[in-house]
Order: structure tokens, then C-alpha cells, then sequence
């Protein structure tokens, strides 16, 4: 099996050290990552400016890997690597593991999430795993194993070209994760704030505050599991359609005029 | 109605400018829109640097009006205007017109849908309008006409608070459009491809094409319905989650065993 593994952390990143090392068994490992953090670049992609490729050497003595670093954005580092860099097919992407967690409407913001759809785009099965941070660092080489067994669960169910599948393992401790879940995204609102700031030239500036939390959310979604401590597992698609508001629109649409100037 | 008017292509594009003279006689218009072009920038926000707000006066004479200019991602405009900078809360947000079509999965590189997918994450009714490019320049008057009419009957169907419809005007001509389709967002892929380029320091460095095609897609689709030159009407949610295989997966998730550590 040949695996492509990409992240938003970047390529110096430990999350995805730790993957790699949790995966490297299942086949040949090629990992693409962006040269620099890429949080919250959510699907944006390089257009006018090229894109560059550097080799990295990674890790130390047996667990010391080669890399591909490119100065672009996550999905940049998926297409590119498929579409030109690697010398064959790859049989399965993997995005992370990103130090945050992507529930909720953050799967928006997430560059760990778009690395992962970008392959399902490009009609590969695909996964993209992110840790809830705590109070502490996040424990990357149990949470690798964590994802590990997750992946190979979801490989023995059958992962096809263009699926998705979000993971996301909670906050560890001694009692942490408490299961596993197979849940919606939840939509709930994200609760923040931008707080004014001193500007060199004296003009409006403003920042985004760190406080940051989810407006409550209702029913089982990958939010409210993740919070009370289960690992979270999240099928998604890239088609945004809402379905019975299309069925509305399209009833709606059969008494409306002709277009003006029809 | 106050209305929040933003988009991708920047605050000098000649789309915003069409557009607001298309809906200023709606009510209140304030428009939010990035200081420089952010296509393709997706759903990035700004974390951790300032967004600076800068008052520009755009269009002459009686169509002069007042704008602020947000050196940031389309998404962060509408959170800043939403969460900072607006004195009463928005009753609509409407983004573009984008010099482009966004349809199919390119919605994902969208800074256009993405300035109206984060109004629907806020709450507020929203609408992204496109224009698709053809042979000559996009005739911006016309393309806001057109998206007028749509909005009016959107608006008499009623949008409600979070919801998301994503508006694509095809190529304009004698015979063109020629109607309106409310249809689903296609998930076929886009076909593309990268060029190796000289690199100053030798290193190795590609760039994106710029010839882009649908692969091809089947059933009546947004991408399929905007070629064929009709103005193409997606209703759009904020969750990803595939229902079918969430389904599936929780049904294999029964024969799980436990975590390991548990």
C-alpha cells in the first residue's frame, strides 16, 4: 500500500512524526507537508505563485524518514504530490495528526481537514486525524496509536476512492478516551471575539481573541462526544448540497417568472 | 434590511461595485471587503495576526458610498463586520459578484462561498453570487440584474437565519441565460496540472496551470446546468457529514472490540 501523509502543522510538526511512525508498517510512507504552520487556511490553494519543493530529513537513527516540504498551503501539498511529485498511484491519504481538534464547523477553518478532502476530490480514500488539546501537551505517540487502531478499523469496513473520514481523539488521561464514537458533525455556532489593538500608524486594528468555545450544541455530534472524552469518527463528503431546502427552492421555482429579458 | 455586502476578488472589483447598486435600494447597505484579491483562498481565517480597517470611498458622483477595507481573508471580513465592526446586528449577507464561476467542488477554493458559508456559521441568511468568464470580461450590470431577480425570489421564499444559497450567472450573450436551475453542487473532479518552472536557486518548483476543466459529471448539476447557460441556484448547509455511511460505519462499529487500554 502506498500512503500519502500531509498535515497544517507543517512538516517539523510532532503530530505527524508520530503518524508516520504509527503507519510506516502498512506500506511504502511519502510524506508531503507544508514547509511552514498552516492553521486555519482552511481549502485555500496556491494560484499564481509557484510552488516549491525542498527534501527534509526527519526523525533520528532507525526512525529517521525523508520528506517533501512545499511552501504552500495543505491542499496545495496533496494536489501536488499526486498530480506531480509522486512517481505512482497512492492508495490512501492521511492529514495530521493536527495539534487541535477539528469537530464542529472548525472542519471549515481546518488546513488538516482540506488536506484530506483534497484527496477525496482526487478520488482517494482519505483520513484526516487532529488531537484535542488540554491543559498539557497532547501525548502524540498514544494518540498515533489511537489512530492507528482507528484506521485499521476503518480499512477492514472498506475505504473507497473519494470517501473521507474525520477522526478526532479527546483530551487523554487515565480514564480518557473513554470509547468511541460514529457521529454527525455538529453545526453549532463558534462563540470568539476580536478585541481592538494599538496600530503602528494609528489606524483600526483588530485581533482575534484565544478564548474560544462552541455555542451549545444539540443531539450526538462529534463536538459534544469529543468533549466528554470519546475518540470521534465523522464520515464526510464534499458536496455541500442541502437537500430539502433544494426540494423547496425547486417546488418554489416552478411559479416564478420567465427571467427578464426572456 | 441591513444588508453586509463582501467578496473575494477585493474591495476594487468592479463585481462588488455592480452588485451594491443592484440591492442598495433594499435598505442599509455596509460593505466588508478584503484590501487585496484573495481567490482561492477558501475558508482560511486570520488567527494570530491584526486585521486592519482602512474607510474607502468607492464609485463617483451619486453613486458614491463608503466601504471598509479588511487586509484579510473573505471569511474574516464577515466575522469582523459581524463580531466588531457593524453597530446593529445584519439582517443579510450577500458576497461576490465573483469574477468566476463557483460551482462543483471548486465552492471548497471559494473565498466568495466562504464569505457566505461563515455568515450562515453566524446565523444570518446568506447568498454567494458568482459570474462565469467566458471569451470577454463579465458585464457586471447585466450579471447584477440578473442576481437581483434571484435574490427577490429567494427573499419572497423566505432565507432564513443560517441558511446558504450559492448563485452562478453563466456566460452572458443574445441567448444567454436561458433560465434558471435550481440543482444540486456536482462532486465531479477538476482536471489540472502542474508545471516545472526555473527556480533562482535551482530548486525544484512547479505552478499551477492555468487551463482547469470539470471532469465529466453526471445528472443535472450546478456545473453541468451553468455550461449549458442557464443561472444555476444551489442551496448550500454547513455540515459535511455523509448520512449513508455514518450509517454504515455506526452499524460496523457494533463489532468493534474495545480500545486498547480499556
Amino acid at each position: 500500500m502506498r500512503i500519502l501523509l500531509s498535515n497544517d502543522d507543517g512538516i517539523l510538526a510532532p503530530g505527524l512524526a508520530a503518524l508516520y511512525r504509527a503507519v510506516v508498517d502498512l506500506g511504502e510512507v511519502v510524506v508531503v507537508a507544508p514547509s511552514h504552520p498552516q492553521s486555519a487556511a482552511g481549502h485555500a490553494i496556491t494560484l499564481r505563485s509557484p510552488l516549491t519543493v525542498q527534501q527534509v530529513g526527519l526523525g533520528a537513527g532507525r526512525e529517521a524518514f525523508t520528506a517533501l516540504s512545499v511552501d504552500g498551503r495543505p491542499a496545495d501539498c496533496v494536489r501536488l504530490a499526486v498530480r506531480k511529485l509522486l512517481p505512482a498511484p497512492v492508495d490512501l491519504v492521511l492529514a495530521g495528526i493536527n495539534a487541535g481538534a477539528n469537530v464542529g464547523i472548525n472542519i471549515f477553518y481546518s488546513g488538516t481537514v482540506a488536506a484530506a478532502a483534497e484527496a477525496a476530490m482526487l478520488r482517494l480514500p482519505a483520513v484526516a486525524f487532529s488531537a484535542d488539546v488540554g491543559a498539557q501537551e497532547v501525548d502524540f505517540d498514544r494518540a498515533a496509536g489511537l489512530c492507528r487502531w482507528v484506521l485499521d478499523r476503518l480499512l477492514a469496513c472498506g475505504l473507497h476512492p473519494g470517501q473521507l473520514v474525520n477522526v478526532n481523539i479527546p483530551v487523554l488521561g487515565p480514564d480518557r478516551p473513554r470509547g468511541v464514537r460514529v457521529v454527525p458533525q455538529s453545526t453549532a455556532g463558534v462563540e470568539d471575539s476580536y478585541h481592538r489593538q494599538e496600530h503602528p500608524q494609528g489606524l483600526e486594528s483588530y485581533r482575534l481573541g484565544d478564548s474560544f468555545s462552541f455555542a451549545p450544541a444539540e443531539g450526538l455530534t462529534d463536538v459534544a462526544c469529543l468533549e466528554e472524552g470519546y475518540v470521534t469518527i465523522t464520515p464526510l463528503k464534499v458536496d455541500l448540497t442541502d437537500p430539502p431546502r433544494l426540494d423547496k427552492l425547486a417546488e418554489a421555482q416552478k411559479t416564478w417568472p420567465a427571467l427578464p429579458g426572456q
